[in-house]
């Protein structure tokens, strides 16, 4: 069984695969998860190995509380891929979109594939039938605007995500809601649009923590999923321990 | 002659209008603004009238003293406007859409009319052809969303706006220009198609700080213009006057 750490912006998100099925996960934020690997590790005593993806900072301590229990694989831009990776600036690359390339490699194999990640930011990754990964883009997440109108401006209150009930919001309230969801709504399907242009085939996958709330507004033939970059970084795993 | 004052969340535009024409403008910062209005004052001997719209808080000396030199008039949610308000907040609706709408009426009569001001935020505003104003939306600006993807993210760099030259950006710094930029046009592009399924006559203005830029990759049929905010309190202005 292997134990999979993914580090984000906001949250980090664990889950345990007994080989590639994901029996357990959760969401936990930064000061929890000491604790939280302590709990795992006797709640699956089967764990043998562990892999960590971080795009923010983590612990030393607590990665050399994680490689005590288990053999730990940490991903950088230098482990190796089950993907040929054409983005010029690999060192710069979030950890986590290669790990969501990896996914799509896994369960797309040859087919063209755009993976949306609904997060602290929206990543656009797409990875082309020949298994290359050739980038995407980066925009800020639904949190991310609500959060920047309130900061950036005197007089914008901050609100929880809310769907716009109309195009035309007649409150500021209601206005915002169209402004920052409809406002994400048509960049997913613009982008989506402008793929598809290129590779009529496009399989488009949308993931993260948004992924759900988004997934109501959008046309159908999106395959929406919550443990996309979990199951790619269980593939890492697996890919690296085959060679 | 009149003195026209827009406050913004991020700049100060002022400009000199005869009669209905802008004779010059500037953009400033608020620490420049008691400066200016005196070298405005001392230029433009003719001014007899100033117009004051305000999104951000003005120092009340500042105010005093422009009262001083001219017959005033401040915008509130209770000053005369050219159009039937059907904002349900009222209260809490920017006076500078108030601006952008009244422009709209003077500009576009019986007319159909969405105006977007991609400023520190990108508003958009509808009035129709009844002359009544429905709302719209309010989303962040290119500079807020490139701010927020450096300010809530780890390892995200900031950066200088820049048309992004694919859609698949293969450097990290091209991701954030294809997500920031390209996504502001798809949403721009995606609030127009939904507006135009309902009026398809729909007149289109784009105008802000942010206005030429985007212009250069968005569809013709857009109606880009810089001082449409000024022309409308410039009309506030004189509709007060006429009655």
């Amino acid at each position: 069984m292997n134990l999979i750490i993914d580090v984000g912006n906001t949250y980090i998100k664990i889950g345990v695969f007994d080989q590639s099925k994901i029996v357990a996960k959760k969401t936990i934020v930064q000061n929890d998860l000491d604790q939280e690997i302590l709990d795992i590790h006797k709640k699956h005593p089967l764990i043998q190995q562990a892999i960590i993806s971080s795009v923010s900072d983590l612990n030393p301590d607590t990665v050399k509380q994680i490689q005590g229990l288990y053999e730990t694989l940490i991903v950088n831009h230098k482990i190796a891929m089950p993907f040929s990776n054409l983005y010029e600036t690999p060192e710069t690359l979030g950890i986590d979109r290669l790990a969501l390339v990896a996914a799509a490699v896994d369960q797309y194999p040859q087919k063209n594939v755009l993976v949306i990640d609904a997060g602290t930011c929206v990543t656009y990754d797409f990875k082309n039938e020949k298994e290359e990964y050739l980038g995407g883009a980066i925009a800020p997440g639904i949190r991310l605007r609500y959060h920047s109108l309130n900061n950036y401006t005197a007089k914008l209150p901050l609100l929880e995500p809310k769907l716009p009930e109309n195009h035309i919001g007649n409150t500021t309230n209601e206005a915002i809601h169209s402004g920052v969801v409809q406002g994400i709504l048509y960049e997913i399907q613009g982008v989506i649009e402008e793929y598809c242009n290129i590779y009529p085939d496009l399989t488009v996958i949308l993931t993260g923590g948004d992924a759900h709330f988004l997934s109501k507004r959008l046309k159908n033939g999106i395959f929406a999923t919550s443990n996309f970059l979990l199951e790619g970084l269980n593939y890492i795993l697996a890919f690296n321990n085959s060679r």
